[in-house]
């Protein structure tokens, strides 16, 4: 059983530990707001100087619906006693730059096509916060 | 490493086996768009009727943002071989009829502080889409 409570956390974390958390994770999930009507998509980031890179091939709808928006990220984990969460509010924006491409292609992001051409995105964070919860004994009522 | 490529999906899910990973889960993440900015919760839910009930405590955040608007749940999950990752598209609403309410009180959602009053939500799907992707070998570019 993975449980949580959003409403009763039993720590919120302080903005390092949850800059440790989302630096040795890779898995998130980002949402966005087109219209007023959120999406979302799992996503394989990096970390690199506290910016959030990952990578999606060019067209793509990510692309379309990620950049130059607010845009959430949202990766989580849990051990036997806890779970936590952490949440990074930021912009989104393409990588342009010739040289910060050719320093985000030696990051350890994953490539599925390999003759697929990829546009990398960073998400610049605005905020970040975590939390932390206890996992059971838990009550059902 | 858990690798996901939302630009080249595996497999498409049916319908059907979308609603039986959803059932067979029960942490997600709710997005929901306020003023065009997304917010992203994780949540406990339980799979009823195929509808997505969640509690959460009166006055909490996660109502305020949630009530009467388009939300997505978003759940995933992975063994050695595949990830998969299912999306639910839908409408949310507290749950106002006291039998229903007594109902839902005896699914499986847990509760973790003993006297706080719970609102119940119910999100209506409108859409289900899910998508099932192979893990590695992977490359690196």
């Amino acid at each position: 059983m993975m449980a949580l409570d959003q409403d009763h956390p039993v720590e919120d974390l302080e903005p390092a530990d949850s800059w440790a958390l989302l630096a040795a994770s890779e898995l998130g999930r980002l949402a966005v707001s087109v219209g007023d009507i959120p999406e979302i998509f799992p996503i394989n980031y990096y970390l690199h100087d506290r910016q959030v890179i990952f990578k999606t091939a060019q067209g793509s709808k990510l692309v379309h619906l990620t950049i130059n928006r607010n845009v959430v990220l949202e990766a989580d984990g849990y051990d036997d006693e806890t779970a936590w969460s952490v949440i990074v509010k930021g912009t989104a924006k393409t990588i342009q730059d010739t040289e910060l491409i050719e320093a985000a292609r030696k990051l350890p992001l994953p490539s599925w096509i390999p003759t697929v051409k990829y546009l990398y995105v960073q998400i610049t964070p605005h905020t970040i916060s975590g939390r932390r919860f206890a996992r059971g004994p838990e009550t059902w009522q």
